[in-house]
């Protein structure tokens, strides 16, 4: 294979994260979850947004409805997914394309079989009647002035298993007027070197093509890009990879690779620098876990631990990156660990605005960090933790207020009611000795209610913090409940977010020391206070 | 590129989990964790494990030391990691060196700059120095007696900007008496076609290569296949890709990739087999989250949600799964979700021994999950709640106790010891009132304690029963504290486990209801009586 072509004169990036990437174990999006992510698709340039399937999926004709009176595109258009007619109805009588229609997108995808066995075993029809399912659907769609788009249903698979027949199915939906007909690695079973030959024999129809592809040999991205290689104008995938079984093909790294390996403007500039936070509200929308190693938009893209790497960063930081970190809005960050050098600790307090540029001091402050990280602590995601150790270890900390006691119950006493958590905390700030008692939904919630009640006297500002994020990991998953824990916990005035960590063989003990140490950071910081 | 060759006569899976892996964010393996993943890959059947950098990480040169007397290898080798000496010194007197000899392996990996910038600005030192390194260090080792290995650092990267100075660094590699010289690419920023090229352009000099990629543009598994393809005898990874920024190539798809699409017997077809037990326990010890989607061993590699494709599953499992999950030692399931139909149900009823073959019932069913799915629960991963449901909507779930009250005290009184939680419990079992308090480490260990201790009468088999996983989500991340929680409990008799699921506004009560139906399943089944 040689260097990448031109980029095509037409060029779409079709999003399906509303649609295929709902189909992912776990995921269950709303239709107001959906409205929200196809704003920021919109954002961020996708061409065509799939809002999904609104003969199949219960709550996306909704969608659909809620999308023409609340949804103002500025860049891409709304696609309804549905499949070609039932064996032996027409296109008039089919319930499901009726309901593709009242959608009302001026654009929609089709999705068609193109395997010969799935033809028998799974429409249970013969080959004749599958072509012209996908002739007079999309003559018909076509008809009432749509733009159709064709998903051929396994079509890599197909073509391995009876090209002729494949190809057969390609010529008819381009023949019958599809604007784009999409080559489907469904099973996501293909690798690189099979997309060219394919996709090649393909182009030969004349029709323009897109390809989608599943990532269940771990090729997705590779597999698109190889199809982009044989001449495919038109990428489908995800953001994040979302999708069923391994996931649909990441949108976010193909984006990315063209863009800066490929050199294709496929987006602005701009809305390439919003990638990364677009990826992480639509995880956060999504209530998906945010996965530290993605490409170009992970936590961890481009982070630096390893003491070889930190030194060689602070001399010339493009030494171990392979793009700009900015240019996706991502940032270069070093991670604090027990195999921290004093360059790395060095680095990490720079960018905090802590000055350790003494080398013994850098030393010793790399030591406590292991001792901690030897106790459960983990500070490559805690920063404000961090910063608070390095603080106190440097004597330069003045806690904004001392806790004397603190004391949780919940109970369940059988009754109709709810259980409840009601806490009781003790604390001096500014030398006033302050107690309250407070009830919450839960004995963190009742005790960080306690809190803010106890610190507003004298800290009115407190009341704009809340909890964004709050984590328990056990840490020897073998030993249950008994084990250690780590809690952390995500603290936000509105405006700035920051992370602490609590440890102990109590979760709720942990979750007080992360709770009363995000306060004392805010604080310190006077987050909250300009309002 | 055309379809793969034969397998190598000589073929190496060189695994780096211990080294490459362990400098991932976030990543702490002990001495012990080293040792335990060494002996699982060595189950695997991998040919090479990297177990440290002794002169650069602390405790690798205990993991040596440890290794020697702890771990029997029958099939891998163990490799320590060195580089080449430091500039201006002789091998005799560099005292990084000493310690990659002093790890007494018969294989040695050395690092190696194959970049002339990186000699400039990373070293410090010459072109010419450079070679004379590679040169010096190789013939030292070799002249002990050691098989040695060099990983080129940043070769792709070097040979775009200096073929003829990448080139000469491996020809001295070679030269030397490396009998594998490994292409790294370090940044991780390569694209499959920019693999094949280059790749050929080394194998002219006739020494056996290897490839060792990072994931920063996602193609990291496709990288190296295509470097397979262009005549590579040896490939580098680590497990579930773990590493640093986006992290290594995932030797586990790589391994699957080549056993089943490109047939070559790279393991044995038994060990194949225990390739998603072993990724999930090397996950389990490194501390790691699972990933669902990662290709062939994730949780949701072959999962099925649709109801399009659960209709298809139903007739011919292979149309919608790339490979037999059994070869890798995982399995199909269907997802209940709110998107499931009533094939999705029928299919996970049978999967869990429940007559659902009833339409009507199914559907039912099936109502009632996404009825609980919007208030929060997700049984996608938590079968026994789901069966407990199935079986209380059926009328045949007999429990066997009935809670009557519970309560749990935490509280930290400002003395010197540590916070306590204390919890009562009042039930009924076998019609026998039980009310016992119980003192833990934390509110969930203090009931889970009361609970054990209020039972163990009538069942003493409940005493084998230990927690393996507590997760908390947050279900509304914006609401913070306030949100509604969802609890999820892996419980274990020391064979079976089952999970079970709490849903509340209160992360005691939803852990509570989690802990109950953990107890209320595991006694139905008898699980443990057996002991």
């Amino acid at each position: 294979m040689s260097s990448p072509l031109a980029m095509p004169d037409v060029f779409h990036i079709y999003d399906t994260t509303l649609r295929d990437g709902n189909q992912q174990e776990g995921m269950h999006l709303s239709v107001t979850d959906k409205l929200r992510i196809a704003r920021l698709l919109d954002e961020l340039g996708v061409n065509f947004i799939e809002g999904g399937w609104p003969a199949m999926v219960a709550g996306d004709e909704d969608f659909f409805k809620s999308a023409a009176t609340e949804l103002e595109l500025r860049n891409a258009k709304l696609v309804a997914y549905g499949r070609t007619r039932e064996p032996g109805l027409t296109c008039e009588n089919d319930p499901a394309l009726a309901k593709l229609v009242e959608a009302n997108t001026e654009v929609v995808c089709l999705v068609a079989k193109a395997h010969d066995v799935h033809v028998y075993d799974a429409l249970r029809t013969t080959l004749e009647e599958n072509l012209a399912m996908v002739d007079e659907t999309v003559r018909y769609l076509v008809g009432l002035g749509k733009r159709v788009f064709v998903d051929l249903e396994h079509f890599f698979d197909g073509y391995k298993a009876n090209p002729t027949y494949a190809m057969a199915v390609l010529r008819k939906a381009a023949e019958a007027g599809a604007e784009v007909v999409v080559l489907c690695d469904t099973n996501g079973g293909m690798l690189p070197h099979d997309m060219g030959d394919i996709v090649s024999a393909a182009t030969q129809v004349g029709v323009d093509l897109g390809v989608h592809c599943q990532n269940d040999s771990g090729c997705a991205v590779a597999n698109s890009m190889s199809a982009l290689d044989a001449g495919v104008m038109h990428v489908q995938g995800t953001i994040n990879g979302y999708g069923e079984r391994s996931g649909n093909v990441d949108l976010t790294t193909v984006i990315a690779n063209l863009q800066l390996k490929y050199k294709w403007q496929v987006i602005s500039p701009g809305q390439l620098g919003t990638l990364t936070s677009i990826s992480n509200s639509i995880a956060e929308i999504a209530h998906q876990p945010l996965n530290p190693r993605q490409p170009f938009v992970g936590h961890s893209a481009f982070a630096h631990k390893a003491g070889l790497h930190a030194k060689a960063v602070q001399i010339n930081e493009n030494l171990y990156q392979h793009v700009d970190p900015r240019a996706v809005g991502n940032s270069t960050h070093m991670v604090i660990s027990e195999m921290a050098s004093r360059a790395s600790v060095q680095v990490k307090g720079e960018e905090l605005g802590l000055d350790l540029s003494d080398r013994k001091v850098a030393d010793q402050v790399a030591e406590l960090v292991k001792q901690r990280e030897s106790k459960g602590y983990s500070y490559d995601l805690a920063d404000a933790s961090f910063e608070l150790l390095v603080l106190d270890y440097l004597d330069q900390l003045e806690l904004p207020f001392q806790v004397v006691s603190w004391k949780v119950v919940s109970e369940d006493d059988g009754s109709e009611e709810n259980s409840v958590s009601e806490a009781s905390v003790k604390l001096i700030a500014n030398g006033l000795r302050e107690g309250v008692i407070s009830v919450g939904n839960g004995p963190v919630n009742a005790l960080g209610q306690a809190l803010i009640q106890a610190l507003s006297g004298e800290y009115p500002f407190v009341k704009s913090y809340s909890l964004t994020d709050y984590k328990v990991r056990i840490l020897d998953m073998e030993a249950g409940t008994d084990a250690v824990v780590r809690v952390m916990i995500v603290t936000t005035d509105g405006e700035t977010t920051w992370t602490t960590l609590g440890v102990g063989t109590d979760v709720i003990e942990a979750s007080w020391e992360a709770l009363a140490d995000a306060y004392h950071y805010g604080l310190m910081k006077g987050y909250g206070s300009n309002k």
